[in-house]
């Protein structure tokens, strides 16, 4: 087990009826003018917006509001929000939807304080040094932004799709209702659930000896969405079930599920350059790229993915061939990609081989440089990977 | 699921080491002078101590000493510190040790702004509206109060023995190096272990329904101490199970794996009857207690003890006769506790039935009152349940 520092300073506010305290939470947090961002149609039509509204109007919270955050945030309306917020004076940003609204909310809040653009930052070209605070109302159990240091932004301009993570970013608190989640699209759930899976495998597919209460504790958490998804794509007002879903969702992401252990992302790098080039959801992307991925790299720690086998999919452990048993929990995964509705091959989402060698050469950043921690992937694995995705 | 809230402020500070940055974290949080209060002996001997007060030193931070905690710390010693704290003008308190000490430090950090006795807070008499910082170099996983909001203290003169929770008693960081646990007595490391898997099993036996996320992660939690600690005991240096022990400890009773659930606690309760009377480890007493407890509230919910019995200890489930399966997990319990050397019965800790009846009365405070949340327990349960632990 690696050394490790861990704290998540996110007040989770959860259950029914809690997006009604919003407006005195954000008191307790600030006393002036704050920026209300949110996507668009859906939290309007649902009434969301207008209880937020009613909530902070009752608790005497001043606001600006910015709507039409799409999903792969852009990097423009980001823009659009810092010039706001300080010919506004607002200090506070309370991000109201999915992870799209609450990563560009994290851009606006970095973006303010700083005398350049905020796009240097997920360039590393620079870091911030401040931010303002940001608070959340979760819609979406996917993205694990929520309570996560992290921000993912597309500059639509030149095509790339970078993240940014920076502790200054976590929200000050979030609440989460999942009465919230019961209308979203069937499609929309099942993408939440691959993303939120491929954050606990990011994870989980370490090659740090060791780590069982953290490798448990993953485990833990990729059986709650297994059992948890299905039940509500069948039933999409099952409460208790969408509230598995949502709580696995932010602890998936905050770190606790990696502390003391080098983690991959490859297949987050692999996909980023998927969802920028053809704006497909973020989440179908990773139920594409994340079997291919592990199909590739198994050789490079075969009881590793045997383990997952076994413990996640309870798939029998073959003694005398540890790869039998990986390849099943391999297949165990993909087929439950399928049975939630989602897309596991290129060619099922549209997309074929044209681009995946700029891609390839995209994500690794030079022939020289490698993505992934489990296995060090050069531009070359990474081309094969998008192949065994095809 | 219930609606819950959940913020854990302690900075965690994890791995080797790191007991050597402790003067530059205090700095980071308090520019004044602190009290540096623990046990003794052994973290004299170890040399711990003498690493804390150079650290301290290099970094500029003046420090008086208060030494002394006993194991179940006592009322007398907490005055003393708190009467200290006041005369030498000291803001924040730095506790080395384990539960004892730690605990005791939050009743003199709690005590020091009060005009009245700080005992009041443990007696519900009052509340607490401020309390100084506390930090903690951990060296004994088990009581989890290194990130948590709670202390139990002993008033040795009564004979009483209470908690208090409330959150401004939770460590601002922890600094836990599972080096420091090598030298642990095998009893002392078997009774944390006990006093772990007791928090968890106080959060796992609910009767709220659809909390499946937490009671995988209570699961995970327990196999890992199911797991690590026979390695531990069998090689004390082995550092991997160390870690995972450490880690699991505070993770245990830092309030995650209660969220949107009731708890029980009636075992603490009753426990803690039996180690203020006769001055036994908190985790010995545990060991005794808790199979005794299950074994008389699992009608109540078998499904539940099943569960237990079939997930966190193989227990084949018998889906003719679940009550079969339930107590084949409570014998596992109580072999488990046998293996690591731990008593499971009063007679084994010298304690005859003499002091049962009162012990009950005591425990629940009045014959109308009950205790536990899994099953109410009267006076006269909690009196059958000293009798079955016998």
């Amino acid at each position: 087990m690696t050394n490790f520092e861990f704290l998540v300073p996110t007040k989770i506010i959860f259950g029914q009826d809690t997006e009604n305290t919003v407006g005195s939470r954000v008191k307790e947090y600030y006393g002036g003018k704050i920026l209300l961002h949110y996507g668009g149609s859906s939290a309007e039509r649902s009434g969301l917006l207008a209880r937020v509204r009613k909530s902070l109007d009752d608790a005497g919270v001043e606001y600006k509001e910015l709507g039409g955050v799409m999903p792969n945030p852009r990097l423009t309306l980001v823009h659009e929000g810092v010039e706001l917020c300080r010919k506004e004076g607002i200090g506070f940003i309370l991000a109201v939807g999915g992870g799209s609204a609450i990563d560009s909310s994290k851009a606006i809040a970095m973006g303010v304080p700083y005398d350049g653009d905020v796009w240097d930052f997920y360039c590393g070209n620079a870091a911030p040094k401040t931010a303002l605070p940001v608070a959340t109302v979760l819609t979406i159990p996917a993205a694990g932004s929520e309570s996560s240091p992290s921000t993912v932004i597309t500059n639509e301009l030149t095509g790339r799709k970078y993240g940014c993570t920076n502790e200054l970013t976590r929200p000050v608190f979030s609440i989460m209702n999942p009465v919230l989640t019961y209308t979203l699209p069937a499609y929309q759930t099942a993408c939440g659930a691959a993303d939120i899976m491929a954050h606990i495998m990011e994870r989980y597919f370490t090659n740090e000896q060791g780590v069982d209460f953290t490798d448990r504790l993953c485990e833990a958490g990729l059986k709650t969405i297994i059992v948890n998804v299905p039940k509500v794509l069948e039933n999409p007002g099952d409460y208790a079930s969408r509230a598995n879903v949502m709580w696995a969702g932010a602890v998936a992401h905050n770190g606790l599920f990696g502390t003391g252990r080098t983690e991959d992302w490859a297949s987050h790098g692999i996909e980023h350059e998927l969802s920028a080039m053809y704006d497909i959801a973020h989440g179908a992307g990773l139920a594409i790229i994340f079997p291919a991925w592990m199909r590739y790299v198994m050789e490079n720690n075969v009881m590793r993915v045997a383990q997952f086998a076994n413990r996640v999919w309870d798939v029998s452990m073959n003694f005398e061939n540890p790869a039998e048993t990986a390849l099943g929990g391999i297949k165990c995964l993909k087929n439950f990609f399928k049975s939630i509705g989602l897309p596991t091959s290129l060619s099922e989402a549209g997309i074929d081989d044209s681009a995946i060698a700029e891609m390839a050469q995209k994500c690794t950043g030079n022939d020289s440089f490698t993505v992934g921690g489990f296995a060090k992937l050069t531009a070359n694995d990474v081309y094969e990977i998008y192949k065994l995705a095809l």
